[in-house]
């Protein structure tokens, strides 16, 4: 049952007069329930609340903040159906789509626990004193991370389960021991109160602090600038436009103490089909292409926008080829009406930049909400030339550029913006003689695939997702996996500290039995 | 012999009109060499070789890495007395702090060479693939650290040698596999030439590319923010001033593509003392603490500022001790003429503050450019209010606190802005008693020293140098120790990749035996 209020630390909460729905793309009619945009004093409550829960939540051990990850996991399960409805109702995806979603976020949350409860991840680092040193003795000093405070995270309109309310960034910021207040997204705000739900439960099975954990209903940008300019809050993870992203970097930056923003933006995901790969791979690509650009109606951060390739007989064979597949595809829905709004005038301002070729744009009848899958082709010099090529179309669409030669392919990759990742398609033994071509990709990408598709990114330690600007705002990190909880934590001294006021993570006897770094060496041993 | 020019690769360059000389403050003299402002080409030129010699640099061995930084130690011991005498004729410090401080530098470099030659710092992280698994399988990932690009380092003021042309960023940096462009402090350009020299002989030596290493003089602010926002330029160090540091952070957020700036910059290190140790230790406490206030002149951004203890007549004795103290010292000189003229601005506007009390200002005659030490009170509440008091009076200068209570203590220690350091002094079995205070210091600080001093600054790995902000930009990284390495370098992945064409460090036969985190073990097998 949705309640449409907010959740104040474990408060549901209503006080104010701006109200809104969601909407079912498929039906094409709103949904029924009524959410309502929290106040300034209910935001402002969120972060005090929060701020007190910090100072018990960030001492909790490693294995009590475990017991609460996973028992947010078993509350989303327990949602059951319920969710899995709300969830399609909310944006038109289909059920498999929404149980693979949970499962992934299940995943992350169970990960993040097995994490924490080993505890090695703080990195302990010791170097013992050496009183009889010369000319100064040496001092005793250990370090281990430990959380920045409340994290605000904003939920992704693409991913209503595994990167909003009880997603990635949620899951490793309350791992790290940061208290999170969720900006729900508009979208969504239905399934987003459900897992809310769960996590509040969650909390108060495993006795969290009241504030631990605050879910706040907004439809415009308002709500969110508070969070962000709010002193209280020492960091911010976002998933979304980089328009969206970089105002909010912008906010955090312009504070008073400047915080970190951990934002993943767009990105046009370049594909490099190297020439023998395209001559002896034409059709095999252009199915496996065909269901890549679709997958999801496109609507994956990592779609591959961008393909590139050296003009000639085989590049022309594979536009017709993947055009030929494409236009098998049955069009899917979109998000919303919002989105797809968004995809159709994004689509015509790049059809509309000179010198460009439409080369399928899906002319069948199709339902409210549904996108046309679109197909383009351009020159490699006139890509070059024009920024506005190089901007994401969030949906179905992807554009093919063809260069003129090797020359000019390195210097169209070397001249993109940041990207998420870049792949590589080659025959048998041909990458090797591209190696400038793969050192410029590697310059602008966070991960690069070979002989594959960029599209499903796997939750797994060495997964890195997040790149150079503007695919996100801190190359320095991951927003997935396992890792990606150092965005949420900084590293912290202790001098000749009593060894009975240490962290059971710096301490002599090591009770843990962590891993940890003494005297230079790794070891498990105690001191 | 200097030459007074730029550093641009390895043409040293000067091709601009404006000029300007160092200053000996011990002898109250300008010193001879004059010394060529960098022309905007110039920079620019720099930039462009960097970039360059990072296509190579970014893909050299650790191993070779390591050379280049042993060989940077070797010259510049190489350049012996020289250096040492142009260090003291440009800071007014004495030989012993010179040596001192080149030990420190050239243990830098080794320690960083050390880490290279290794090599396991790059995090090696391996998922292999799973071609079996249901509903989809799972392709073989691998993760790694990867340099940023090329980084502007900002030589500080107070450490020509350590935290300047060949100091810990610039070791960092290169050790990361980023070239670096340094900005010359105008205030030791002389020192900075000498330095650059040595880098430059053994980048020759080492055969690195041309570029992986520039130095430019300035004396204004325009050429370090023009590097700043130079496109091509991925990062920024710099230690310096809370003005400083901000400007240079505001810049580069600003840019097209923001750039991570690590700032290094105020911090007056709070040291509480609490009741029964102000009572057992009064006199010793007083003894130790007189000489970490004017410890190099006050001139460490460590030096203790601002003493905090429960107001009575344990604390009264304790003022009355400490300015005994603190009056047997001998003057000393300061870096620069603008550094003493900040110093007794600053001073002075703190001093000028409503109920504040001087307790000590030293009054006899002293020699220009030597400064004169000075112990301040003040009430919480009046502390509390007056956000004045809490700005950093670079030099000799501390104030004492006389809180009301414990709860006020608290109360000021929540409510400071982000320090490096925070100190306590407890006697035997007394800390236990004061949890909250030691939660709410260890919120505000990078680290906390148990019965010791602030100043001195171990150069290990568990040392955090950096904080909340504004002690500087980003707490979630350390500036000193082997760990600051990290600020410089992204996570990077490969999906699919062929073994031959991966990196050494993820190859399957892993050849540099790393240890290496393979489907969630830690170990140095090979696959």
């Amino acid at each position: 049952m949705q309640s449409g209020k907010n959740y104040i630390g474990n408060q549901l909460s209503a006080k104010g007069p701006k109200t809104y729905k969601t909407f079912n793309p498929q039906l094409n009619i709103e949904n029924a329930p009524i959410y309502t945009e929290a106040t300034s004093d209910e935001i402002n409550k969120a972060v005090l609340l929060a701020l007190e829960a910090f100072k018990t939540f960030r001492a909790i051990s490693g294995k009590q903040k475990a017991r609460f990850l996973n028992a947010i996991a078993d509350e989303i399960l327990a949602l059951d159906d319920e969710l899995i409805k709300i969830y399609c109702s909310e944006t038109g995806l289909p059920e498999g789509r929404a149980k693979g979603e949970r499962g992934r976020t299940i995943g992350q949350l169970r990960s993040f626990a097995e994490l924490i409860a080993e505890g090695s991840w703080v990195e302990a680092t010791i170097d013992t004193a050496q009183p009889e040193r010369q000319p100064i003795p040496k001092s005793d000093i250990r370090k281990m991370l430990i959380p920045l405070g409340p994290v605000v995270v904003f939920g992704a309109s693409n991913f209503p389960l595994a990167y909003s309310t009880a997603g990635g960034d949620t899951a490793a910021a309350l791992a790290a021991g940061c208290p999170v207040i969720v900006k729900s997204h508009p979208m969504h705000a239905g399934t987003g109160e459900l897992v809310a739900s769960a996590i509040i439960k969650a909390a108060e099975k495993t006795s969290m602090p009241n504030g631990v954990f605050s879910n706040i209903n907004s439809s415009g940008i308002e709500v969110g600038a508070q969070l962000v300019k709010h002193p209280g809050v020492k960091a911010v993870g976002f998933t979304g436009s980089i328009k969206g992203g970089r105002a909010l970097y912008d906010m955090a930056a312009q504070r008073e103490e400047p915080i970190p923003v951990f934002a993943e933006m767009g990105s046009i995901n370049p594909v490099i089909i190297l020439p023998e790969a395209l001559q002896n791979k034409n059709e095999s690509l252009a199915k496996t292409y065909a269901n890549s650009i679709t997958l999801g109606t496109g609507q994956f951060c990592t779609n591959p926008g961008l393909l590139l390739g050296i003009k000639g007989d085989a590049l022309s064979n594979f536009i017709k080829n993947l055009s030929n597949e494409i236009v098998k595809i049955e069009p899917s829905c979109m998000l919303h009406p919002n989105i797809i709004g968004a995809y159709e005038s994004k689509k015509q301002n790049a059809i509309s930049q000179p010198n460009l070729s439409v080369v399928i744009d899906y002319e069948n009848d199709i339902q409210p909400n549904y996108a046309r899958q679109t197909l383009t082709t351009v020159e490699g010099e006139i890509f070059l030339s024009n920024p506005t090529l190089h901007q994401e179309v969030f949906g179905p669409f992807s554009m093919i550029v063809q260069c003129k030669d090797v020359d000019e392919l390195e210097q169209i990759i070397s001249n993109l913006e940041g990207q998420l990742t870049g792949t590589l398609i080659a025959d048998e033994d041909e990458a090797e003689h591209y190696p400038q071509i793969i050192s410029a990709l590697q310059n602008r990408v966070g991960r690069i695939i070979y002989n594959g598709v960029p599209t499903g990114v796997e939750v797994c330690p060495s997964m890195v997702h997040g790149g150079p600007y503007p695919s996100s705002t801190d190359s320095r990190f991951t927003a997935v996996g396992i890792h990606s909880i150092k965005r949420w934590v900084r590293p912290f001294s202790y001098q000749d500290w009593p060894n009975a006021l240490l962290p059971s993570e710096l301490k002599n006897e090591n009770p843990l039995e962590l891993s940890r770094l003494v005297n230079n060496v790794q070891t498990e041993a105690k001191l």
